[in-house]
């Protein structure tokens, strides 16, 4: 395990330091409207279809002989359709960026976007499906209906907990890889940037006291991929306090959660939890006062991720004594984007012919976003550039090695 | 109706004859097989996404003006999102082409190369959606589960009687276009076709007396199309014999269909029904004695749509009699091809806003079809080519127009 849990060296040669972060500016509520007119996706065709002779080989007659093959050996199926490397990206609609739960149709905008995001760094195709139903039982049987038609299933912005029942269900019933990104993107990109959080402070990761607040989606896959990486010393905060075994009236999806955390018995609320610790991880949406990060240890890491508006400002983070800081804003150094994981992490999953995507895998694509960071990381960059050249193959290459090694490769 | 009847005025000048029909040979199984390496349909980008500034346009945070927007406006959301130009071919794999129950799997590229065509032919989106269930409930649980995806429902091979039961609760349940192909883009070309046929006999339509030799999905779409346009004398036949009211052990869907045709009160078998017939339309798949075609009325009119192998061989059609003779084949004259019809079906259906496909706006597809042969029709020549310049769009504009005046659009 230890050779997962501090960032590889990286792979990549020291460059200038990138120029300070500018808003991502230059747009208005109007250029994003135009951009988004008509729709981000169209389906074209991988070869012309022109004149009957394009007709008859590509419809009839000439794909029957496709289907028959296919009906004769359903493993040519990887190979003379388009399902072996497409992504459905699914959502209900009702835990939608900041937005929450605004249902089907207005969810597919994002839906879209994040297709577009497959095409763009993966060169994945991939389908937006936004579900009329927020029911779990038909979720998961409208899904594995439609699964022939996929080679992985990317399930989005489904609030919790019906998620992890969502997620669950569905990864025991396919032999496709399904992943809730909402959960696990967010939580690889955090354990890459603690590993490059950690170093920069000159600490082992592994030693390091963590805070979670936020015990939704993201919070516990941020807390189940720290625990697979190593991370011992780990305390998640609700709304409600700290989570512990002798909570009562916890979800036992928190239950579980309380069982492998918070090893040091704390009670209380999130003053009790920030005391002392060396990493605040926020994934709830809630302001928390700045001035507890000046009860954290020394040099203490604040990722402050909800969007639009941090649980602490990074500034007055930085003002109270946090030596690294990180948020979910693109207008902010170190943006905890799960575009750095998601499409790697896709691309490696299908070209690996995983039938499931392990914590291994996770953590091995966050070693992998992790050592993208050209020459040391410092306090201003812990994570990548999403647009570092060859990033998803990268993600994708590490992601395979560990599906090969987890052997979870269809035969 | 009879505005309906017989051809439109044909709108295309009169052109050479074209040359006459080839194999569209010239392709090998292997040719194939290329042709469909990796699949034929890709999803792209209608706009770069190449820096932050794209990306926070078309992801995060940008898009959340776009989802806010949709929620307040639910109808924002067929100018921002490419749902409302996005065709499902959605198949359970259970009626394939000439193959049968071949499974979803061994049916994607048939729908692959569905979507190829409405991209081709119509400039649609479109995305095969094959499914993991042959269970009408569990199909139209499925369908209404990711409508809100898309602007069009193609169902696509699904075997009959289940196919006459899951479109007919689609189109109830939901407030979007919904046609099994199979059933109903076969009915309209044939409609389109026989228009034509009549006028080279110089009869009205009308007064033909027809046989249709089949009665699954496409026999009873024919059927009911064929008097939707006014057919008076027409008569069914399937494995047993002639559909009639007394008949015993009918399938309701056979029932409904007995009560409405046969108005002579015949018995017995096909050779019964095509007796002094002026039309045959075979859409069984069984093999017809060519000497019953001698038995016809004067000018046999032959329809015989089996593939890849005709009830009647043509050549032994025309050598019996017949007049006008057309099948299934692209090695044929008169080729009866879905193709002529369902892309400027569903791109009408789609720019018209329309939420269902009536009867009405088939048989006004079928007239466009119909008055896109160019000059008079012949014997040889009673459909146009599917590569006619502008032919959807023609189609498109008799079904919006149907649509209006039916009142079946969206408010």
């Amino acid at each position: 395990m230890l050779t997962t849990l501090d960032c590889p060296d990286t792979t990549l040669p020291a460059q200038p330091a990138p120029a300070p972060v500018a808003r991502p500016g230059g747009f208005t509520a109007d250029d994003v409207l135009d951009a988004h007119r008509g729709g981000k996706l169209s389906i074209e065709l991988r070869s012309p279809l022109v004149d009957k002779r394009d007709l008859s080989m590509m419809y009839t007659p000439g794909v029957a002989g496709v289907s028959s093959l296919i009906a004769r050996d359903p493993a040519a199926a990887r190979e003379y359709t388009w399902a072996s490397r497409l992504v459905a990206v699914i959502s209900d609609g009702t835990a939608v960026l900041g937005l929450g739960d605004i249902g089907p149709k207005a969810s597919l905008p994002v839906m879209e976007g994040k297709s577009a995001l497959m095409r763009s760094f993966a060169g994945l195709d991939s389908v937006p499906i936004v579900l009329s139903t927020t029911d779990p039982d038909e979720i998961v049987a409208a899904v594995k209906a439609i699964a022939p038609s996929f080679g992985a299933i990317n399930l989005e912005d489904i609030s919790a907990p019906r998620c992890f029942e969502v997620e669950e269900r569905l990864v025991e019933a396919l032999d496709i890889p399904v992943m809730h990104d909402d959960q696990h993107g967010t939580a690889v990109v955090v354990l890459a940037a603690l590993m490059n959080a950690a170093s920069v402070i000159q600490r082992v990761m592994v030693d390091l006291k963590v805070v979670i607040a936020g015990a939704g989606a993201a919070g516990i896959a941020c807390a189940k991929i720290l625990l697979a990486a190593g991370v011992r010393d780990l305390v998640m905060v609700d709304s409600k306090g700290i989570l512990s075994v002798g909570r009562d009236g916890l979800h036992p999806v928190k239950q579980q959660m309380a069982a492998v955390t918070n090893p040091r018995g704390l009670a209380g609320d999130l003053a009790q939890a920030m005391d002392g610790a060396d990493v605040f991880i926020g994934v709830s949406g809630g302001a928390v006062d700045p001035a507890l990060v000046r009860t954290m240890g020394p040099q203490p890491i604040v990722f402050a991720l909800a969007n639009p508006n941090p649980e602490i400002h990074p500034e007055q983070a930085l003002a109270n004594g946090a030596a690294v800081v990180a948020t979910g804003r693109s207008d902010f150094p170190n943006q905890i984007n799960n575009v750095l994981a998601f499409p790697g992490i896709f691309l490696g999953a299908l070209d690996g012919r995983a039938t499931r995507i392990t914590e291994g895998m996770k953590v091995a694509a966050a070693g992998a976003i992790c050592a993208a960071v050209p020459g040391r990381a410092d306090a201003g960059r812990i994570v990548p550039d999403p647009f570092t050249p060859g990033l998803a193959r990268m993600v994708a290459d590490a992601v395979m090695a560990a599906a090969a090694a987890e052997n979870v490769v269809a035969g």
